[in-house]
């Protein structure tokens, strides 16, 4: 199986990607990822990997690609002068065939906008939607989407984010029948946003014929709840939602930590605090961890947080592998019926 | 000093809306609160506070009220036939100026509208917005509005939020110049909708006047990081990152409480872990615990979270004391120029 990594763009730098690239190699002995960036970064970055990451090196295959997109880069920049970037040369190595599926931390927008042109999207869906699972209760977890590809979503595109979502957690979690909300700011039908209530009436009116159990409007706190499997929004709410979430945790772990470093002397603190906030920090930063999938496609794309260090990248791809494995974007082909 | 305060609409029951008034007087010498529900209930409620709050129970005053506003109610229906509901009557007490200050934690749609009619708007501002201090890092704080009295705003509206949201943090807080940015999906200037990129261009004309410092965009994790003082948004958003946050604030304290309690003995984690996991609990819930406000009314009004207990419902009483302190609504008026 092969895999298509754009090494460049990520806020750690190519180092991070390249070592999360060699954990993957390691631990999928069938996996072969092809490196896209400037070929010298890449060999100076695989020549410096450590045992036993460095075994499985020539399982890591650089190709190529000086240029990139940069982090400031518009989806408009990167449609009209992106073609030779490593981005779209990794995109263009999935939509060929040559790699089953693509992972990135770069620029969202760019991404965004390159794989819709370089793959093409499934019948019926006309942009792609981002996104993530987010943990809840009881060690459930909820996919939240759209979270940034799509701002000012009309109703029928809200449809499309529950049905990709529902395809979503059926295939990568294995859930029969997926609960799918919509967010709304109360649970009354009087309330929300034009757009909101005539996507409301449109699942109802579909959800007979649906593969997933819609449950109506849902509110900010619901997502943490583990009684929902999606929750559809928005793109400018889903991205405010989500960055909201991360910014919190960080500053909620901090503070834990200073409350026990303030209360327990020193060693005592970081032997019972720190591994439990450091298991805290991971469950809790969904994106970082896990990356995010671009939906609707015909083909997969994961993007890695900006930020995510060699494991998050890692675990992205490992996000790409299982939608590999159960084929997401047949699923979502398969699912929708316009 | 005389505040009105509407005893009905609490998922706690009146019982805990009278022990946070009667705090409130016992706190303040000079206040009195007058409160409006069913007299019986109010009495009996009364006849039953423990000591030292029964002391204070002479200057908390029952209006007879029979009728209130159901958690379920729509705007309209508070319109049409609320007017002799706890919630409408402490309003109108309010407007004919005979309390400085409302505090309820019914309905939040029913509070809107009938506070809109019965106090009226400050000029040039058409409906009310309601903010709330957000906890951010080093011990500071953000407002953040509006949280759903208004979807789908267009650009002139959120350039309302940012003044009203700058005037409380000047008026309160004390901040000379507060820094207020606009809550979009990235910094970038080709992101956002139209009405937040719109909102963005009459911000940046505006700033040579305005006696704030406008910061250009934010996103969701900023709220946190202790360096804006305003995040102005749409009531969709804004909903739906407080309601979030709130819900990953609960769901977070208890796995941190989770994880301590399997790595240490129980009693050992009730005496290091609870105190700091409940104070930590009530920095970060803001709304439970402090309130919020509905700004651009001719009057002050401040809803208590419907869950609140009595120590928040003093919080939200508070609140309104220092809003009367610095006669928030004439600084609003003041500082807006349409």
């Amino acid at each position: 199986m092969r895999l298509a990594i754009d090494v460049m763009g990520s806020d750690q730098g190519p180092h991070a990607i390249i070592a999360g690239s060699a954990r993957a190699v390691v631990e999928h002995p069938s996996l072969e990822l092809i490196l896209f960036g400037p070929r010298q970064q890449i060999t100076a970055e695989l020549s410096r990997l450590p045992q036993p990451l460095a075994a499985a090196a020539s399982r890591l295959v650089a190709r190529d690609s000086p240029d990139s997109v940069l982090p400031g880069a518009t989806a408009a920049w990167a449609l009209r002068r992106g073609q030779a970037t490593s981005m779209a040369r990794m995109l263009r190595c999935v939509a060929q065939g040559e790699a089953v599926a693509g992972v990135s931390a770069g620029n969202t927008a760019a991404l965004v906008a390159l794989a819709r042109r370089e793959l093409g999207m499934v019948e019926g869906i006309s942009r792609p939607a981002i996104s993530t699972a987010i943990p809840a209760r009881q060690g459930r977890r909820c996919y939240l989407l759209d979270l940034g590809a799509n701002v000012d979503s009309p109703a029928h595109r809200l449809v499309d984010f529950a049905q990709m979502g529902a395809a979503m957690a059926q295939c990568v979690d294995g859930t029969a029948v997926p609960r799918v909300a919509l967010l709304n700011v109360g649970a009354e039908a009087t309330k929300g946003s034009v757009s909101v209530r005539e996507a409301d009436r449109l699942l109802r009116e579909y959800a007979n014929d649906s593969a997933f159990d819609y449950q109506g409007y849902a509110e900010g706190g619901d997502l943490f709840k583990g009684q929902l499997d999606v929750v559809v929004c928005d793109g400018f709410v889903g991205n405010a939602v989500l960055k909201a979430s991360e910014g919190l945790t960080s500053m909620l772990v901090e503070r834990v930590q200073m409350a026990f470093e303030s209360r327990l002397s020193g060693r005592l603190a970081s032997l019972l605090a720190k591994p439990v906030l450091k298991r805290l920090k991971q469950e809790l930063d969904p994106v970082r961890y896990n990356g995010a999938s671009l939906l609707g496609l015909r083909g997969i794309v994961v993007k890695s947080h900006g930020s995510a260090h060699a494991d998050g990248f890692y675990y992205a791809i490992r996000r790409a592998l299982q939608e590999v494995e159960h084929n997401l974007p047949a699923r979502i082909a398969g699912r929708w019926q316009p």
